[in-house]
């Protein structure tokens, strides 16, 4: 299994405190051992930092974690190989164009009978299940949709409904993003949390660290963190359900639909 | 006008050397302060780092100066600013899939009336002449080529011939690879060497330093680096011409087309 961090915030916002307590997790805390993956949008554009070996020992990772690069939606994943060789293409978060849009993709779970799941345009590079998934995923919603539409809700939909199909194939937790909005779906295993005024303090599960939100932000903000487990101790963190596919704009849990 | 620096080697090889060079020309020994990029592939996959700020001044231009990322191609751009806004979706190098391989694109120079060019399905996100470029080149490939070819010789000569279209339009200089092959197309300015044993010293233009290849390599290494400017002063670089196309191959030049 791997571990899965999303963000999505109003204000560009930086990931540091998190992706620290994640990071740990990647040889240190936990056995996620194969690599590591993290992206930022900024605008329209992006930014991954990624590394095949473990998060815990990489230069790269070190970097990220101490560099406050700030955005407002951002997807990470560590990584504990079950398709797929150790290697850099089979290493998350992916990222593809559709609609003039970068859309990035982390997956937690394992999926099998997928093979035969019609990518279209879209063809893997790696040999995961993962990318495999995304690839199909992208192509049904490019099939259904070949020009974006004025509302997303009906994207959104249809995207949820995938996930669907997906999760018939074993353990699926995603996070996606085309940069304004963070999507969701839980099979097991997926947390989240609202952070907004009044801030408090948090501290980490994975590191002794703790950080007082209030020094670090403005009464505006509106910051959500999506991960696999809870990543501190002393906050109240929502359980998503089996089947739960959730939608986030500008820190705000903007559409949901239960299982 | 931008910078290019692009590699091939026939072992994985770092490109610290030739990156401590041209970063400098990022808003301290020349002008190009409005963002640069590299794309480092391994394998199949890739990574890229960038940053819309000046890569003098720049944290992760700093850590990809020190941390010997090895690989066989190599693809890099130091940006001033013509066509579109300094944001990070016009930072160089833009990658994308075709064929279930990752295709990396930076591009030097200017263009006019590109802007009825047809990409296909291949939709820009930022708003340069570049990635437009980018992504006509490989609407083009794919129209032509909707698998690749078992000899992609006969793809080298189409992509020779989109370069040609593309330079009408104005200056067009480029580096393009798929992490095997790495593509160069000149119209005014790209130099390229090649090194091989007998290695031996070389000195930097933009900065003090010094290296003695013998020292980093064994007997066996080809690696040949792709520049707009020669990068060192006492070694022999070859111009290109304009009209000039070449594809490089672990480390070796496989194909050139004079203009």
């Amino acid at each position: 299994m791997c571990e899965l961090l999303g963000m999505s915030a109003n204000v560009p916002t930086d990931i540091c405190f998190s992706f620290t307590g994640l990071m740990q997790r990647g040889g240190n805390t936990g056995p996620h051992r194969d690599g590591w993956g993290i992206t930022f949008y900024e605008g329209k554009g992006f930014r991954t930092f990624k590394d095949p070996n473990p998060s815990s020992q990489s230069r790269i990772a070190e970097l990220v974690q101490e560099y406050p690069i700030k955005s407002r939606a951002v997807v990470s994943h560590i990584r504990q190989a079950n398709r797929g060789g150790v290697s850099l293409e089979n290493t998350h978060p992916f990222t593809r164009e559709l609609w003039g849009q970068y859309w990035t993709f982390a997956h937690n779970g394992q999926l099998t009978g997928y093979e035969s799941l019609e990518t279209g345009r879209f063809k893997p590079v790696g040999d995961t299940d993962s990318e495999l998934a995304f690839c199909w995923l992208l192509n049904q919603v490019e099939g259904r949709f070949p020009e974006p539409p004025e509302e997303l809700d009906v994207v959104f939909d249809w995207v949820a409904k995938c996930c669907d199909t997906l999760r018939s194939l074993g353990v699926y937790n995603m996070l996606l993003s085309n940069g304004e909005y963070v999507l969701t779906y839980c099979t097991n295993n997926l947390h989240w949390i609202t952070r907004r005024a009044p801030f408090g303090k948090a501290s980490l599960i994975d590191e002794d660290v703790t950080i007082d939100f209030q020094q670090e932000t403005t009464p505006n903000d509106v910051v959500t963190v999506v991960a696999t487990q809870p990543l501190t101790n002393d906050e109240c963190w929502h359980k998503m359900l089996p089947g739960e596919f959730s939608v986030f704009h500008l820190g705000e849990l903007a559409y949901s639909r239960k299982g």
